[in-house]
């Protein structure tokens, strides 16, 4: 006997089966294992993975527990099934924490419970570009702070975007057309290759299962191939540790052909086949159609709105964490979903994380050769990035449980001023974003006690950390005097502080142990 | 028998009557006098404007109407009674055009028809601060492009404003109180003439009924006294062509004393005594407890409120003129309402204007010896007033009926461009302001037809106009292909324009006639 084999937890233990030639394998086949720890079951499908004359069948797996764990696998095809075997899993390697989960009810953790932050891009086709650009997309996510990217399954037809798809997803038939019921299973191979090579560099994989733009038929494929293309795309990659699942990008453009409850039925299926329970969200278009973001199977909101001082409020009308993946990127192309400063990005980040939610960053620059970084990778040209990443490191120094906003009385708060400027505390650990204003005293949000505090000024742009002292607080506001009363509106803080009076500024204020 | 007076239209003929001592001759002695013109019939309230031992009361009346007109003057103190006369209206003085009137539903305009575009600034206390200060403000002013200021008739209370006021509003009593139902003559004298000299200079005074920052008990005198103060003001003021009534800052911050139903009651007294009607608005504090400015004394809707994308939204709520007066202060106090860069007012303002709205400024800079323009005047200090001035000389060079606003899809529109960036038209003008975008082509809101226009990129902080060419249509997104089907999002402009690729730009569309 053979040795146990082992794998690390969070890591992917995968079986492979060899079988006989079907007319449709991916259709006539069924094959799915039990994975059995103690007296827990974990059933997971398998998928055909064959090609040419090569038949064969994979089942993949992620353990979470160590220890050991056994399988059985059954199917339709007696060559398939019955096969068993056991296997060890042990610590995970450095550096991985595992999927990441819902905590907090706003905010995100890995499995083993490292918080996690999501600073995520968009390269929606990343993966159908020509493989040396690939390369580099993947060398300019290394280099950058962004540990989430966007991306979608299928290649896509859209301004800047017309080249052809690198493989078909689908096999192409004699007639020339796709048969949206024969995966590609080179094409589907290459996406978990590359899937890996994010989960390698910490970056989450937020793969996007359909999007309206579209020339090949793949958003309108009918239920009965939509349902068993998820049921195949599940298989193949539910067991990578960094995997969420977008239901899609832009769902209420595609209302016509995908009615709300068509996508009801599209994350059902996701949520029965997937037995780690990945993240999944639906993406908007127009900000007037949100999905129900309330329904028991959506775990976190993805959002498109550059309108970002409302993110609190987004917070409390669906109660799950907020990404705003969309808050228009950096760039210059003609529309403006597309065009906005890079200050205003960064400036956009800020204001959306210290009111509690996340915030997502693309780049659309106009280039020569239409390789925009949105759509295709490549190379970062822009200049919020290098902020983004700034910000995700000074943040990932202290938030534990992540970050609870300041609300003004709109949203049930006390102080106004959160209406106009940005704050949010977890625990020890406090920040203030003072964005477009640009006061030289300010004591909104800080201690109410004058204990023990550090204080430092943060410039956002320029990107320096400068220590601060504390300074007296700035003079009362007096509302009305009329018979002797005298309404003091200014905040109940023990001190304040002075600042530079000139935009993009915040103050860190962290209480020392 | 003399020769017939003579006044021009708008401005002031008036009518000195000396009487007896009374005990008050506020309360004891009523003053009326109908002027008529033909069958017509105006009726004007007099007041009591006597000091010391001089008793003399006055009537104020500003005819609309060219020619001879007639008056008669009843009082229920024989002395007042019974005096007539005539007089003859004679043509306006150049340049002088009538009270501002709300025309065109959304916009403005004088009596005489020339469009009147509010460009207003805020200097609360201005005639309580010492003369020489008052003389610099109006020099301020005069150099300045404002042509409206909100000015209290009360002094302030609050912080930078713990000054002593120039006079007390009401005559003091033996005990050292203000007697609120004496009105001060002089102050109240110092206050007609410094409304003048804003009309001199050709500026509307948006003078404010009450407020809440106060330690002389203004702001609760009761009732009686409320509605006396009231009728006294307009009866001298009224007459003044640049009058505007503000019912309040900040009314619901007065709720206490003064609820609805109350502020309801003062724009009846208001009203009733105003033969000319002038405007009356109600400015709110929090943005939640706004007035219900669809009733139908308020002719147009006094906002405080810095998301001013929201300016489209708030037409559509209360279907007459918005003016923004507060969408928050250029300065530096530590106040979040007080400290946003000039570049983001000037922003506020590209932003409200090309939303079909209008905006205010203020100035609220630390000074050494508090002296801050947004109370008390003076010098202005800050960097958006340039670029204001600037704005106001450029729309008014075309806009003669008032823009209307590209809507989004939420207000009914049809281009969801119109949620991210601003575009207004008024006939054959129209504007595009891209604010923090900064696209390098666009076609956004520009003509579907090919016509002969004039093309001008308009940088809104550096103040230049530069003349451009059309150019080509920047490159359609197709949205989905599914099915050969593939839908068109750009604009249906018949060309596009070139821009430079930064933030804070405009573009100006004429056509040629």
């Amino acid at each position: 006997m053979n040795q146990m084999q082992s794998v690390n937890q969070w890591d992917v233990f995968e079986v492979v089966i060899d079988g006989p030639s079907l007319n449709n394998p991916f259709i006539d086949a069924s094959i799915e294992a039990t994975f059995s720890y103690g007296h827990r079951e974990v059933p997971v499908k398998g998928f055909y993975d064959g090609e040419g004359n090569k038949h064969s069948w994979r089942v993949r797996f992620m353990p979470d527990t160590l220890g050991e764990w056994s399988f059985r696998i059954s199917s339709n095809i007696p060559a398939l099934d019955g096969k068993q075997g056991t296997f060890r899993c042990t610590a995970a390697r450095p550096g991985k924490h595992g999927p990441v989960r819902v905590r907090n009810q706003f905010h995100f953790a890995h499995a083993d419970g490292t918080p996690y932050l999501p600073f995520g891009t968009t390269c929606y086709a990343w993966t159908h570009q020509p493989l040396p650009m690939q390369t580099q997309t993947l060398a300019a996510l290394k280099a950058s702070g962004f540990n989430k990217i966007r991306m979608g399954v299928f290649p896509k037809h859209y301004i800047y975007n017309d080249n052809e798809a690198l493989m078909p997803m689908f096999q192409v038939s004699a007639d020339g057309k796709e048969d949206f019921d024969r995966p590609n299973v080179a094409a589907f191979r290459h996406l978990d290759q590359q899937v890996v090579a994010l989960r390698e560099l910490g970056v989450e994989a937020d793969i996007i299962l359909f999007h309206p733009y579209d020339r090949w038929g793949y958003c309108a494929m009918g239920e009965a191939s939509d349902h068993r293309y998820l049921r195949y795309l599940v298989a193949r990659l539910a067991a990578y540790a960094n995997v969420w699942w977008s239901l899609a990008n832009e769902y209420d453009f595609l209302l016509d052909v995908k009615p709300v409850a068509y996508w009801d039925g599209l994350f059902h299926v996701v949520e029965e086949c997937d037995p780690y329970r990945h993240l999944k969200s639906i993406h908007n278009g127009n900000p007037l159609q949100m999905y129900d973001h309330r329904k028991p199977w959506v775990d976190h909101v993805c959002v498109q709105n550059w309108d970002v001082k409302r993110t609190a409020e987004w917070r409390q009308t669906w109660g799950k964490p907020i990404v705003n993946d969309e808050p228009e990127y950096e760039g210059n192309i003609p529309r403006p979903w597309g065009n906005i400063s890079a200050r205003e990005l960064v400036h956009r980040y800020w204001i959306t994380v210290l009111r509690g939610g996340y915030c997502g960053h693309g780049e659309t620059f106009m280039h020569d050769e239409d390789l925009l970084w949105w759509a295709k990778g490549g190379e970062l040209r822009g200049e919020s990035w290098k902020r983004i990443a700034f910000m995700r490191k000074l943040l990932e120094e202290d938030v534990q449980r992540g970050l609870t906003p300041y609300l003004p009385p709109s949203l049930g708060g006390t102080r106004g001023e959160w209406s106009r400027v940005s704050g949010a505390q977890d625990g020890d650990v406090r920040y203030l974003y003072f964005g477009e204003h640009q006061p030289v005293q300010s004591a909104a949000g800080l201690p109410k006690d004058d204990g023990d505090y550090e204080i430092d000024l943060i410039d956002t742009w320029e990107m320096t950390v400068t220590p601060m002292d504390r300074a007296p607080l700035p003079v009362s506001p007096a509302l009305r005097g009329a018979n002797g009363v005298v309404h003091n509106t200014e905040p109940e803080a023990a001190f304040g502080v002075r600042l530079p009076g000139k935009p993009w500024q915040a103050v860190r204020v962290r209480r020392r142990n």
